[in-house]
């Protein structure tokens, strides 16, 4: 299946898109409309982000739990901005056990409303704060326009909800998370990502500032790969979250969101593929190295196999797949584990056996150069930091790419060119105006109001008024 | 919250189980009828479960997966035994992005029909087989009467669903899966359990065979803790799940599924709690060992912590908690730290400073007998083997206390008394009207028929009929 070509990203690249998740097989259609079935190679990313991410959280005092997939109707109505946000994307459950249900049951799209309630119950006193809770899980959001792992209506992620009994523990917890976002993107996905605040209008329902990083694909849009919201105390009056402060006295916490999905596979896939498939960072790859034995006949078979098991132990801890399938040649399986992203493989063969080598071949660079021969004698290491150089390279490349894709501006005309093939960085007077009719007239919005800024002012490069900030312009997943 | 009096089992073993969660901060109830909140502590002890359950399934060559929330109702009424029985319990959602849906969807109240969906568009050949998947999860299934963790309209999970070239190879697996969760009991959780095969009349909708791990609660009442489905081939034929063979020729898969759900968390605490709270085995617990320093001024605190601080690195990976909350009393702690199960409480004061000791108190063992005195030197091992000690004892005693809760009954009036507390091990003709019977008269049901059976043949204890096999009574939850 994965040898068939592949159309080229040039030619038509939300088809390479496609056909990528598909031959590689992480992710299948579902037979109700957009939604998917995450395949076994996919979850198996997904496992690794999620165990990336985790031991973060956990790090940062952050424990999981798990709350429920159904929210009266009623919970979601008591934030105003936060329902009028969410409202069109609900799926409703109205009957249950054969009955038609007295209130409607939303399946969550996102669980401050409920979670809300549920800290309302447990906070009492300042000792409980801060309370720092994360939850793996899924949510579901009626959208029209689907595409797989980017825009699905049931999707997978993990959302942490906090609450703090002051204002500035709650804008720290909110910029500590988007930190920990930008390392997780950076060290282990290899993505660049500039992380911001968005503007009003491309803010969370109900947030008081939402933060984001945002990720430059390859054909240049970009892609929100994770947002961190502070809530303010929206939702702590919403749901009545108070506690007794020092003093005896009852204030509202202050809260904050923050979440990571399923989307992130799809900013890795675009990230990093090529026209070949797919190639996945080391850190997070469900198989780090995969073993193609070389050998035309049994006695060749005979004399490679025990090398090849004793490389595949000397690896010890790195993700190994040994493809010894008897009915498919070599060539095949190259492009079979090219497709799926497989970041290095090494090829032995009887000349291998012989020399006390193996061949390795790195996937992010195509052809001879990526090509080397390695001891076999210390090959953890040699494989190890092998590993290490492809995960920054991917990193540099894609870092190098997006830069020559971001063009400083400082006129209309200039920012309208540039977001044709890449993003403009400009100042922005910061009025919702300005924003639509750049929005209007390019399909590109502001992306984020990076955290590092030039300092000074400008001219908004839309309206020529002042400007205390500069912003990304792009078109957008 | 915690150091309030618990009702004693023996007073009122329902109040009992259902304050224990609470005040153990294990679960809380949802806003929604017979939802719950997982809290961090049961979260964590979910984590571990789901932990030691994922690494036995991966050592037996079983990949995750993820498969839709929502399937079309027609999906469930392929199979005819299946929807019969799910259809009373489902949720439907009518109503996605302000609009009626033409076909309404089910919430997966369990997942045979949309992977089996799935698996008819990827098995092609027998070289796909057998295809080995599990997915980790929530489900709903709208109960009438709800208890936390036992019976909850939401409930997580992990359901496999495999596919087989051959009827062999599926009773294999269905077998395989049997064990695993057997030893899976025994081994992580400490917890006793019979497998068997269930009753025509137990078994579940659309299997040709279920079979089950059945453990004795404190009150003697079963529960069931896991289950192992063989489908034959209603579910391939159902779903066209096909294949074709070395010869070429078209034949329809073999199919399993199994699965154990969070009602494990309720099989834990009622097999090893006791009137003073919960008792989590060693190897599941989130916290293992609790460390309380003991302190009556600043000056002995400033001797003591140093200790505690060195223990605590000391004993490296084991899961450890400092209790150093300063406005507690250490009697208070200890209360609290019992009541949430922890296996094991060091206690360190300005004596154990001078003596290079430590107190140790199991959970397990209430009082002086289950305290000593453990030297600072090499701690990591000793605690290491008591942690062992406290594992293995947990499970000796349950198998005790089951145990002289069966009694071997060869008649209609003896059964019936053994029910009253207890389990009734007795041979079954098998048929359905001698369980109806006894269901009706006792509220007692077949919990299975074990796979370790006597030999030979006797007589029903119900009908005085000739019987092959010899079966467990008993009420169960």
């Amino acid at each position: 299946m994965s040898n068939e070509k592949l159309p080229s990203r040039a030619e038509n690249y939300s088809e390479w898109y496609n056909q990528v998740i598909q031959r590689a097989e992480l992710a299948d259609y579902a037979p109700v409309r957009g939604c998917m079935v995450v395949r076994p190679y996919g979850w198996s990313l997904w496992e690794n982000i999620q165990q990336a991410l985790d031991s973060r959280f956990k790090a940062t005092g952050h424990v999981n739990a798990a709350f429920p997939l159904f929210i009266p109707m009623s919970f979601l109505e008591k934030e105003k901005e936060h329902v009028e946000g969410f409202s069109p994307e609900l799926a409703v459950v109205t009957i249950g056990g054969g009955e038609k249900l007295e209130e409607p049951l939303v399946v969550r799209p996102t669980s401050e409303t409920i979670i809300g309630y549920m800290y309302s119950k447990w906070i009492k006193s300042y000792r409980d704060l801060p309370l720092l809770i994360n939850q793996w899980g899924n949510v579901v959001r009626w959208e029209m326009r689907t595409r797989l792992f980017l825009r699905t209506l049931e999707f997978y992620w993990q959302e942490g909800h906090t609450a703090h009994a002051t204002a500035k523990e709650a804008e720290e917890e909110t910029l500590r998370m988007l930190d920990i976002y930008t390392r997780f993107a950076v060290e282990d996905a290899a993505v660049p990502v500039i992380p911001g605040r968005k503007s009003n209008s491309e803010k969370f329902a109900g947030a008081v500032h939402s933060y984001s990083i945002e990720a430059m694909m390859g054909d240049t849009k970009a892609l929100q790969a994770g947002t961190s919201h502070l809530l303010g105390q929206n939702f702590a009056k919403a749901f009545n979250i108070q506690y007794l402060d020092m003093n005896n006295e009852l204030q509202y916490c202050w809260t904050t969101s923050w979440g990571v999905s399923t989307r992130f596979i799809g900013a890795i896939i675009m990230t990093h593929g090529d026209d070949q498939g797919l190639i996945l960072p080391p850190r997070l790859a469900p198989i780090q190295v995969v073993i193609v034995p070389i050998y035309k006949n049994d006695e060749e078979r005979a004399r490679v196999m025990p090398v090849v098991d004793k490389i595949r132990a000397a690896l010890g801890s790195i993700r190994v797949k040994v493809d010894d399938r008897s009915e498919l040649t070599p060539g095949f399986k190259f492009n079979d584990w090219e497709m799926r992203g497989v970041p290095l493989r090494l090829e032995i063969g009887p000349k291998d056996v012989e020399k006390g080598s193996v061949m390795a071949a790195r996937r992010d660079v195509p052809g001879r150069e990526g090509k080397s021969f390695l001891p076999q004698e210390n090959i953890a290491s040699s494989v190890g930091a092998l590993l290490d150089t492809i995960q920054s390279s991917l990193y540099e490349k894609a870092r190098a790419f997006r830069d020559s894709h971001i063009t400083d501006v400082t006129n209309y005309e200039a920012l309208t060119t540039a977001v044709q093939d890449g993003w403009a960085h400009a100042w922005w007077c910061g009025s919702a105006d300005c924003e639509n009719r750049v929005k209007e007239e390019t399909k590109a919005t502001t992306r984020c109001i990076p955290m590092q800024q030039p300092g000074g002012t400008g001219k908004c490069a839309v309206c020529g008024r002042d400007a205390n900030e500069k912003v990304y312009f792009a078109r957008a997943y």
